[in-house]
């Protein structure tokens, strides 16, 4: 991403103003993708200090070159473990008390950076400030977000004519992965389900061996990291005439995900859009069989806030990416989930997954 | 992997008989993989609960079927989090002193699981209980490590005659990838390096759009995840006639690593493997530009222990899976690492990738 120094600093100004209210002298960054928003580093062993008027990115050997290049912080970079450098810092700062990412440090880790400062030292466990900041995408994130989605699109599109009987759950995964990275993205934002039959029946089915055979339910669902942005996407086809138990499971999801579409808009709970979804699948008689929230924020991480389910009182605002995906899984039919990314816009919100919803016959 | 289902009674046997040692009621193990290897259960959301005469494995209902088919442990499903599920679970049991995987639970879910228990509870910090068991492999386990390592040799092979000029990292990435899984991998251990000219000389490079040109170095660096056991190799091409200066690194390198090779035997401490590839590199004049550990151990995942680092004091065993690898990384001209997968035997080692180390001309 080819983010400017500007917005780098204007984010580190955001996560700085969010410390204040909490009266921190400092905040230690431990999760790597707020490190990246934060900086631009994209190395996997970091930690960043944030501090009003220095930051200091503490990274080892490996990554110092790559920390130089990519961020315009001062980089330190040693052997030793990060925390004990980073705690060793901290003393020779002077700082007194310092917030840490309690969702991002393990719990020997915090021992570790308690035992490395003096006592009485205050560490104060904060609650995802950043992934806070995170939740409300700049115009050029949605923009990246947009091109994942599309690249999503296009690497099923190109896979989608390799469906036949005999053809692995492997195979197909293998080549969904292939057109993504072909298409120039970074990689698959996660291992795609590639779910034929009963196993479409399990949410997180992983892919195997097993081949696709008439009357199977084909379930896929994947995305892309492109230029470290996520995008999530799930169809469903079936090979053969589908008899008219699925098609009209089939018709009871898309009107689900519909109505969940035209819930997302702003200063609506991240629950309302839940519970549209729920409703409909209630009166199709299958509210039990839907076994996961409606959706999910999604960018540098393929899992960020907010969560659309049914307990979640935050307000979705202009800017927030998210999936709507409702499903429902029946043991004996197989499953059916329709999945779209979009954005929230001042009017409602964007679909960035242009893929037919249609049950697609192979 | 057909592991029977008396192999993880054992397994949980051991466990519990490293937990006894510290004296605790029970062991909660967060740790994903070590819940694979302790029950079978391949899910993403998970806790287990291990007593002396029960196991509980808790998960949400998405993964409910899947944890009943896997594992054969009595399986608790709810939509609240896991960790409240099993603290009042905990609390019901009437436990009173109970192990926690300190690597394994960030600090907010460590707070969460003590607020919920009662005042006095001790919640005693493990030291990777698990994870020390897990070092030495069974023959069944070393069986799938060596066919990981086929795969991936096989990958590669079938990769290189791609290489040629005007052909991007990315594409050969894809490459990669797409024949780890035609071959029947369940994916990449972790996203392949494949790192040409100037890139190599940074060890964990990210595959780009950079296009190989003539006498550019090319390092490739990847790995197989074969049901659910990690292969690790690397490899170095050049593109042309290497230059003396690079034929005389790849060769400092090469002896390097066959002195590592070498060295790795049973009752051997970690750290005399790494001085063994390091004392060679330093004759070369390469110390300084050696900037990472000589290996680390894998098996369900492909950082696991022991690691083969400077100050690793730990000894080798028979069946223990590691990896040697050493590197040397110069800003002008590149960077060169070779890497095997082996694993300890009874008079030295094993090496499981067989793929040639010449520095092969594209």
């Amino acid at each position: 991403m080819n983010t400017s120094r500007h917005t780098y600093l204007d984010r580190q100004q955001r996560a700085l103003a969010a410390a204040a209210v909490l009266k921190l002298d400092a905040l230690l960054v431990s999760s790597l993708p707020n490190i990246r928003y934060l900086t631009g580093f994209t190395g996997d062993n970091a930690l960043l200090l944030l501090e009003p008027f220095q930051n200091i990115l503490f990274t080892d050997p490996r990554f110092l070159f790559q920390a130089q290049q990519e961020s315009a912080c001062r980089v330190r970079s040693a052997r030793r473990p990060l925390l004990r450098d980073a705690a060793a810092w901290i003393q020779r700062r002077k700082l007194c008390r310092l917030g840490i990412e309690q969702h991002h440090l393990t719990y020997a880790q915090f021992r570790q950076l308690d035992d490395n400062l003096p006592d009485g030292f205050d560490l104060v466990p904060t609650e995802r400030l950043v992934e806070t900041l995170r939740t409300i995408k700049s115009p050029d994130e949605i923009a990246l977000i947009r091109q994942s989605a599309l690249l999503t699109c296009q690497a099923l599109e190109q896979t989608v004519p390799l469906l036949r009987p005999g053809v692995t759950e492997l195979d197909i995964a293998a080549e969904l992965v292939y057109h993504m990275r072909k298409l120039g993205a970074d990689g698959p934002a996660f291992d795609p389900i590639v779910a034929f039959g009963r196993n479409s029946s399990l949410p997180h089915a992983r892919p195997g061996a097993n081949q696709l055979k008439r009357k199977d339910i084909v379930l896929i669902d994947c995305g892309a990291f492109h230029r470290g942005y996520a995008s999530d996407l799930t169809r469903v086809f079936f090979c053969g005439t589908p008899p008219s138990a699925i098609r009209r499971l089939h018709k009871a999801v898309v009107e689900a995900q519909q109505a969940a579409l035209d819930a997302a808009r702003p200063g609506v709970r991240a629950a309302r859009v839940d519970q549209a979804a729920r409703r409909v699948l209630r009166i199709h008689g299958l509210a039990r069989a839907f076994l996961h929230a409606t959706g999910h924020g999604l960018g540098l991480e393929i899992h960020e806030l907010p969560r659309l389910g049914a307990s979640e009182r935050s307000r979705l605002e202009p800017g927030m990416a998210v999936t709507i995906e409702p499903g429902v899984y029946l043991q004996k039919s197989g499953g059916i989930r329709i999945e779209d990314t979009v954005v929230i816009r001042q009017n409602g919100c964007d679909v960035l997954t242009p893929a037919s919803k249609e049950l697609f016959i192979i």
